[in-house]
């Protein structure tokens, strides 16, 4: 099950919210999980979840929007922050309390539905419009890739997806390289930046990206569910910790 | 030697500058160029002059920016513009009237000066920052490439370095590997758009792109002088026509 929760915060002084924050919550979220877990999390190399903070929302207001990807997951690390009684969250690095407003729990989705909605649709999309709502980036040969790289966006999306979808496996090297092969770059605005986290700042980018898929419908079927994925999965790197988020049109 | 000239014009009426109306201009300048000359232009793969308009000067004012690459275009393209009686030039098209309220004749600069300043100095600059005035645009395997590709745009500067520094040769399948091998994207913020160009939309993108070069000092000067030479060259397709303007810092 994919599962998204959103939560509405106000900060006890006017303060601009800063994607870079997103590492202070994520240090929320774990003091909140069974250490068992957590030391899983810890060890283990794609995380079944991904968060992030932004201040989109206007009036003031926080909004931290949390991913789950696997049950256990959101048993473990959704669970505890839905049923939070405290209603508030503390960032003690920035001295700032926030006051939870509002809890938006979406309704959760398959992997099922997801593949057949996208993957087994007839007539497909073919242009993916790509919004980067947190700073993107790759590892790849040694070093950070801030340009839109086909494969490696590809490659993020279908290995993470491997990963949690028990039921499916998309995993094929052959079909990576037909999707970044079929795929080509319409339309971006986008510029690189920096994503601060633990002292490091990570080469990265941010902005919007539009994709047109050619060749055969399945292929097209086979973009659209991995980007659809995209959204509670996130694409690239650190995406627990606030990068990598994605919302698709 | 590079020669540039700069022509202030002021319209017979309120109207935004717009990079596309430099193929108006285009056509303006080869009213002026004795016809065989124009022929053999016309014949010819790379130009030896670039041109484009911006209305960055503010206060109403267009800027025309016309660059000579060999010393037969400055006197063919370039000195019937630079004596031309009329004191206005025309834009059918549009039916606007543009007053000449200044020419600007830049001090010419050998291929032999650019070459001693850039390629020969000892400690050539790491850092290239590149602005894109006008979309820039390279035709690669029968396909526009709109993002920044660190080998098209080098070879897209030595071809015509090479086309037209007479005494310089610096064409070398190693060098551009090895350029393209030692640069690296440092910091970007561009976008996608279409140039139009007698009823076609060119792909092609505009912007602010910064390189680093690494490797040997020769290598960091080839490419400073490259990108040097690019300010009155421009870069990839359709130079002459108004694409590929760019401003090294």
């Amino acid at each position: 099950m994919l599962r998204r929760l959103k939560i509405l915060l106000e900060p006890d002084r006017e303060e601009k919210c800063h994607y870079n924050m997103a590492s202070l919550f994520h240090g929320m979220l774990m003091e909140r999980v069974n250490p068992s877990y957590a030391g899983y999390l810890h060890e283990s190399g794609y995380k079944p979840f991904s968060q992030f903070v932004s201040g989109a929302v206007g009036n003031g207001l926080w909004m931290w929007t949390v991913s789950f990807l696997t049950e256990q997951a959101w048993q473990e690390v959704g669970r505890p922050l839905l049923d939070d009684k405290a209603g508030e969250f503390i960032l003690k690095d920035k001295d700032i309390r926030l006051t939870v407003r509002e809890k938006r729990l979406e309704p959760p989705v398959s992997y099922g539905e997801l593949t057949r909605k996208y993957y087994l649709e007839e007539q497909p999309r073919r242009a993916i419009k790509i919004t980067f709502l947190t700073p993107c980036s790759f590892k790849s040969a040694g070093r950070y890739a801030i340009l839109p790289d086909l494969a490696l966006i590809y490659q993020s999306l279908m290995n993470r997806f491997d990963a949690f979808a028990d039921e499916f496996s998309l995993r094929s090297t052959d079909a990576l390289e037909h999707l970044a092969r079929f795929t080509y770059i319409r339309r971006y605005d986008l510029r690189s930046t920096r994503y601060h986290l633990e002292g490091v700042k990570i080469p990265s980018f941010i902005g919007k990206l539009e994709l047109a898929v050619n060749g055969p419908e399945t292929m097209a079927g086979l973009a659209n569910l991995l980007f659809a994925f995209g959204q509670w999965a996130g694409i690239g790197i650190k995406t627990a910790l606030g990068m990598g988020a994605v919302q698709i049109e």
